[in-house]
């Protein structure tokens, strides 16, 4: 299978930091392609950042129609909607399949994101999917995307703050990790709090591996249908009678 | 004051049909301006026309940023939380601005829109704003935007068959229109069934001027900071202290 | 148009700046006719003083049912369903106009009361409008209604506390003033914060003028219906078919 | 004990049919006392009645201060919440009482109430309580309450339609009779349909005793405080400290 | 009437200690038998024991299906729903029952349990009975339930220090105690916080009394279906049509 | 890996045909382990089925401790969380795999299962993951478990009249096959209405080879510590700091 994983910012590291993530954690047989946008915003932070790199996003996927699966690697699920109403196979956002993931190993689960700016975007994607009463809470470490990597020491300490106060204090179970650029961390955060952490990258490769194994795809009918399938319910309704 | 109406999809003659209706409706200090982008979707049905109309939209916003408050004047109110990142006026959708106003009138509101396609969004909006209880139904007539206006006496028989269904086993106490296109019919449809029948455009532009005549801005902490003044709450706290 | 501005308790003085702020902020073409009732409590904090207030405010609305449209100046929203039985026009209490307002303008926003006591009744009323995601806290500064009156200085300093809590804390990006006594302060917490500060008297007034200018009234089929008009729905709908 | 039962309406047989099942219903040792207010409406039905209702109902609950229990016999509830604040023992609507009894004995139950009008009104209050996600449905029988009296075969008739309609279609498994004037009733339907069908003075008169037994009463700090005790939580921490 | 109480944990002590409050709570013509499985745990501390005590609690159904009530002094209700299909009578958990007397006499409630591990269990149980927003918070006093007995004074501090927690930040207006072993510190807790303090066992049997004696049982239809008389609503229908 | 797949029912049929989808759709490398209770319900419908099967399943996970997934092949998730107390692996429940693969490919899915009395059981189970609002509707077939296998065209046949319904009435996007006899019909149902059609062993055997892939295993702190690990949260905080 053909894997396509979009990074919608336009930082190159970090499309191959992802990369690497996607290769290592993909099946044998899956191929995965990553790829970036050619102009739109270096980072993902908040409403303005997501619209302006929506144009670049659609164009991607326009030259990657044959992909049995897309995933977006930005925690912000950025173009979600829009994507499945142009890809059959399935378009799995990081974000989203972290927390589907987190539901599964555990009661409740808390994020700890880059800048607070993004936490009422991630409150409104969880309520969205319907899993906000599994959050426990959202927890902003303050440190802005690049400087993940630019200074990931002082990024570390900060996360690790976090991570423990949602430990403590909300009753959190597990810990997902609210930026792709934040996956490098997960194996030894995972060894220090002993607890499930989870970074949205692999979660969202496995997934959509997952639903391609039993040949699902996007469901065309409704809100995602083409732009060339659009007939109304209506009309099937009177077409099927 | 200088209110910025964008329509978000190039069709002129809505473009047209939203001015005249903003310029009726609005004050006579109020300096009604009415755009639509240079390219993107002729109607905007569904999540991919959203996302493909977007930079156009900001494209709009950039060159009238001295604006004193902006209407979105599509039902999905596209692009709304991006343009309150850039705009310091208010920005108000013509869906939002519909709820609010019904909520405000009604005990419960229907919804009756153009496609069934677009129900999930408009609840996804409605579920955001908070106000998903206080609408009884969203009803879709089957009519493409664009039919609106090249066969309205279709269109409104079909319109009116979904407020008499709202109207009659809903619960519905007041209707909103789902489509700026349908903001012709307002007045009569108000006389025919005897219930508040609610345009979002008429609607948006009042809620805008009241917002602007008692001195209420778009608040740039939090989610809708613009790229410059975005430092974060941490940061802030700091600094207070 | 003629505005009613109910101020359901019977302090002359709350009644006069009541009155001033709404004769600052309306219209030129707005009549403003602020009243309070003959007796009932000095001033309405908590359950029993709603409803020993209410006999007070049907009077005067009896009395004003020419009225284009009523504010009812009280937090609390003191009397909102009855009072829309009875006036044609739109009601619009100033806890619900100050909730509706802050939601266009930012994602999410705190309020900040009086008395402790009084924050289950906002609580449901937020939960009843639908907005109760939108509100990041209430917050009590625990200053009786008069004693905004008596000892300005000390509230004003309470109040300043609590916003910079839902600020720092709480993730509030507007703040909204939980008492129509408050109104004098909205400026220079505006000015001293840095983000928008609501009072409701303001925005009640700006909302109620603008439905009135998009022709909107009070739906009268349902829970509104006034006495002679309440044929059942059911009877409706066997004369319209 | 003593038992205030408040029908607060002021149509004397209905009072008198109140008294009946209270008396019936109650344990040996308690001693019931029904009464209505000396003005008022003759039904309640819809919010403007309930607000023309309440000053009767608190000059009973000041006249009664001594009840060790109080029933509310009206479905709206009339008054609950203040007269929480003047009664110190447990203030109990048969409305709150019915969804309660319900929810123990049935996993969803259905309403079947008077007029249509009055069905937001019971859908806030199932909101308030907590209990909407147990109810089934409300519907409306479009019987109004002085004609359960008048008419009380038609009633019936229309009751029993509704009755079935919510078991065949709503997956209703019990049902709550959505007026204290339907008692009479409760019998021969629960009968009839072979599911638990519920009065609301029964279950009111009931769990009034049932609290009263184990001690409990309203609490009074907090919304329910009374005038006089009604210091603020943070004074009372400050005490505390 | 025999009103069957089940202590779901081996512990004799517990059990003994059940039964003494059920027999003083409990009417004079009450039968109160109070009984423990033969195997199982010995107390009921979170997912695992409340699965492996299911075997014991059915099979005590099965001896005693001549009771005209049952209660479950588990506080996380273990077993409610498939008593329900067993037993005719009113089946009430102690948990279900505390919540429900809670509020009706108070806005808030707070619930002091023994360890964090079961606050997961007891919110979704409110959310499941529909209670959820009436709770200010579930705090665990990390007292075990074996050391309830063992320790009481001990196990009665933590118990203190978390019900002013509740009372001084959380809002809570009454305080349930989370765990049958909590009985015996009922009445000296209301009468130090000066706040209702609801004990499940007596709440419970109160309430179980009280349906009894309005002639309610549990639902037949639906989900409490009993095996021999489960035919679907839709063969019914075919039935009744 | 060891893939443990527990049918919680006894009748050896269904485990065959399960085992045969879970080997089929399984990886290369797995091994698919299928059991089912020495003793317990044929089949598995309603909440005292489930209770009495929940001993047999204890009895298999302590057998197989060793397993590195855990798959429940009940829609009912019949004991999942005490699973996730045993077992250090993933433990999936095909109900709630299906939901999650729903809502990553559709906007709405609507769930087909055997008899209205498991509506109740499955809405409690999608509200506690939090996916309700996902759900466009539960539609009961009234086809009994076991008449799946023994008049599998007479159950096919009431299976696709609700499934059209759904698809026609209620905006589902993709189908949920509520019942694990149910498999076999997938593909041909997929084929018949051309939108997903979601079997639950299939999506739950993927998401557990899934989750093991990337190394997250059910979260030991709160709700689903195992015996012996389960020290408080308050002892942990007290150990770190």
């Amino acid at each position: 299978m053909k894997l396509l994983v979009i990074n919608p910012n336009t930082t190159a590291s970090m499309t191959q930091a992802i990369d690497d993530v996607a290769q290592r954690i993909s099946r044998p047989e899956t191929r995965v392609v990553t790829v970036q946008p050619d102009s739109g915003p270096a980072s993902i932070q908040g409403f303005l950042d997501i619209a302006r790199s929506l144009d670049g996003i659609l164009t991607i996927a326009d030259q990657h129609k044959d992909a049995d699966a897309t995933v977006v690697a930005c925690f912000d699920d950025t173009g979600l909607d829009a994507l499945r109403c142009i890809m059959d196979g399935p378009v799995i956002g990081i974000g989203e399949s972290s927390f589907h993931a987190a539901s599964m190993i555990a009661c409740r689960f808390s994020v700890v994101t880059t800048l607070s700016r993004s936490i009422v975007g991630i409150t409104d994607n969880l309520a969205k999917y319907g899993l906000v009463t599994r959050c426990s809470s959202i927890r902003a470490s303050e440190v802005p995307v690049l400087a993940l990597e630019s200074d990931p020491d002082a990024a570390r300490a900060r996360i690790e703050a976090e991570i423990s106060g949602a430990l403590k204090n909300d009753g959190a179970e597990a810990i997902v990790l609210g930026c792709s650029g934040m996956a490098s961390f997960t194996d030894s955060l995972t060894a220090k709090f002993g607890v499930p952490v989870i970074d949205g990258i692999s979660s969202a490769v496995a997934m959509a591996e997952a639903l391609v194994s039993v040949g699902l795809k996007t469901s065309k009918i409704g809100a995602y249908a083409s732009e060339n399938t659009g007939i109304s319910l209506v009309e099937r309704a009177i077409v099927d009678a």
